[in-house]
């Protein structure tokens, strides 16, 4: 293997691949990055088993000359080592040659460089995915979609299916839900696909999507191919596989209220702010308990209160408010969450019981459905 | 005590004095920051014992009125939680009373908010300092000076003395010397000071040192007092309280050579990014151990190997090589903390021998010097 490279576009997609790569993986192989070189280009790829991320370059794009082979071949190079040197090299081109025994040698400038390689032969062969169900998406979307469901997921290994965000799709309509039991967000899109395409189990690490976010650039289109036990993004010259988590996510449906007996429309700055001040003497408790209650003036306070540490009170105005009056407490982090990522000026809050599930939602649109359950408190 | 503040100005002499706050503290008094109104204004204080830090708000400065004193008085109000709530206040104003039992009510905007203040007689009184020593400094040249020297104190706190920073002065000269037994740094300047004046062993510890950099604003003079056991720093409104360390500061003279075997002058730049290359393989192998060679074509190398990942060769131009060829090795990381700070665009490394100290001086000026010990390699 011999060829020179433009150090920009190498960077790139070693940028790209290393976000599979994980710190303590027990394949020794996986620490490194593949690195296959053919006349039409370089491909890069990086995997923890879970996530596997491949990204091609190739010799030249409609602008220039990215890279010139000299002799194709394979190699698998330290991963942390190369990501780091790479962007750190002097020059703007890089020669890279490969010789005995996986001996790789990179010169760059006066830079001389010489890395351990290894076998490119035992490295794990990406599964082939199927490309009989593939649907496209606006990646900003995408991202979206994945920002106001993912922070709701479980952390808790026990129940390893809610760590992962539930996809469906269905009509042409393409839903994200993540729960821990305790919150559930949901958030719907009508996609432009073969309306005979469907889904309906299938889930997705949540940090895994976390992943697959940052490689996604702005204004681009995501192509999604779901197969079996995998799911395969591309985005660009990049894939991005992922396998889809075992089991099945549990119903939901049945657990969201659709009447309400307080109903609530509030600025959505207004209440952010409210909470945050009220999170911060919630948060030295640990409990991060704030209590909310509607006034006879017909507006509502946001409280919280710590013994050590004292009380804050908010008063604040309301843009709609009907039904019964009302006094709950709920943990301010999971409503400051969801506040974060709504993305609308006003939001309509929903009210079932002092014991029952709070509904949060945009008054915009009808697409994002946030969830809550109340905490019990003595007074 | 009862008053109406400018949130802004409350806010940031909030967080100078929570630069002396510490989480750790065994005294419960000192969590809180204690207040002091009178008619002339407010007083902030804040004590972890090793530093303290007063910040005055006047009730009016030249533009406008910053604070309306309705009833005098003091209370001690929860550090963390004040800090953090003033913030995040909604309204440009705050109202702020003390009724019984030191309950202290806060009022900005529709946000009520009641701490649990403490009685300020409990508060530890500072110790007044005799002002018999005075000097004063550019705060720019004082923080370039701590900046230059403090990298290279002692972590080890087996040797207490080594954790902070001498201060010398001396004919007018100021002098910080810091060392680790590794590695030295020393930076003089000349100031205007009355020349009776001079002390010689002024030992302050290294992270008061950061603390006091982070309240010194751009272009201010800073007044210096120096009492036996402690030095006040005023900065405009601000006073910084910091306990001398106890002990005798080591006699450094001794070790720093003044002949050289091997002059190099290299360009700073150039030099950083090669090391910096080097440092990346080296710090895998936990040593960060970089060689440098004298080559017969007047060019220096250095270089890093690894024998799990592989090796990095640099070539370096000299702009100035004078003496015996060398071959040496030593810690990249303390080279390169040295770089970091030097602020010069050509650099002078002296040798003298391969078990001997590196000295590194910037080429524009004489006021600061830098000393690394080599590693003893087996090749």
């Amino acid at each position: 293997m011999k060829l020179s490279i433009l150090k920009q576009q190498l960077n790139e997609a070693i940028q790209n691949v290393s976000k599979a790569i994980s710190s303590r993986t027990t394949i020794p192989i996986l620490s490194g990055i593949k690195v296959d070189v053919t006349m039409q280009g370089i491909t890069l790829t990086a995997s923890d088993t879970d996530i596997s991320i491949q990204s091609f370059i190739p010799v030249e794009d409609d602008r220039q000359t990215i890279a010139q082979v000299e002799r194709p071949g394979s190699v698998v190079l330290p991963a942390k080592f190369f990501v780091e040197i790479i962007k750190k090299l002097p020059s703007a081109n890089i020669e890279i040659e490969v010789r005995d025994q996986f001996q790789t040698f990179l010169r760059a400038g006066s830079t001389d460089i010489q890395m351990v390689g290894l076998d490119p032969e035992e490295y794990p062969i990406l599964p082939s995915v199927e490309e009989n169900q593939v649907l496209t998406v606006n990646g900003d979307l995408l991202k979206t979609m994945i920002k106001q469901t993912v922070f709701s997921i479980s952390s808790n290994e026990t129940t390893p299916i809610l760590t992962g965000v539930l996809w469906q799709l269905q009509h042409g309509e393409m839903k994200f839900v993540a729960t821990d039991r305790h919150r559930l967000a949901s958030r719907s899109a009508t996609i432009e696909v073969d309306s005979d395409l469907h889904f309906y189990n299938i889930v997705i690490a949540g940090k895994t999507l976390n992943e697959l976010s940052k490689i996604i650039p702005e204004h681009t289109k995501v192509d999604i191919v779901v197969a079996d036990n995998q799911v395969l993004f591309k985005v660009g010259n990049v894939l991005f596989y992922t396998r889809i988590l075992d089991g099945t996510y549990p119903d939901t449906s049945k657990i969201i209220p659709n009447q309400y007996k307080t109903e609530l429309v509030l600025d959505t700055k207004s209440l952010t702010e409210a909470i945050d001040r009220a999170y911060l003497l919630s948060r030295e408790e640990k409990t991060n308990i704030v209590r909310l209650q509607t006034k006879e003036d017909g507006t509502i306070e946001i409280s919280s209160s710590s013994n050590e540490l004292g009380r804050v009170t908010e008063q604040l105005e309301v843009k709609r408010f009907d039904g019964e009056p009302l006094r709950i407490a709920f943990n301010s982090k999971y409503m400051l969450d969801v506040l974060k990522v709504v993305e609308c000026e006003q939001i309509f809050i929903g009210f079932t019981g002092a014991m029952s599930p709070i509904i949060i939602k945009p008054t915009e649109h009808v697409n994002s459905l946030h969830l809550i359950l109340p905490y019990r408190t003595t007074n």
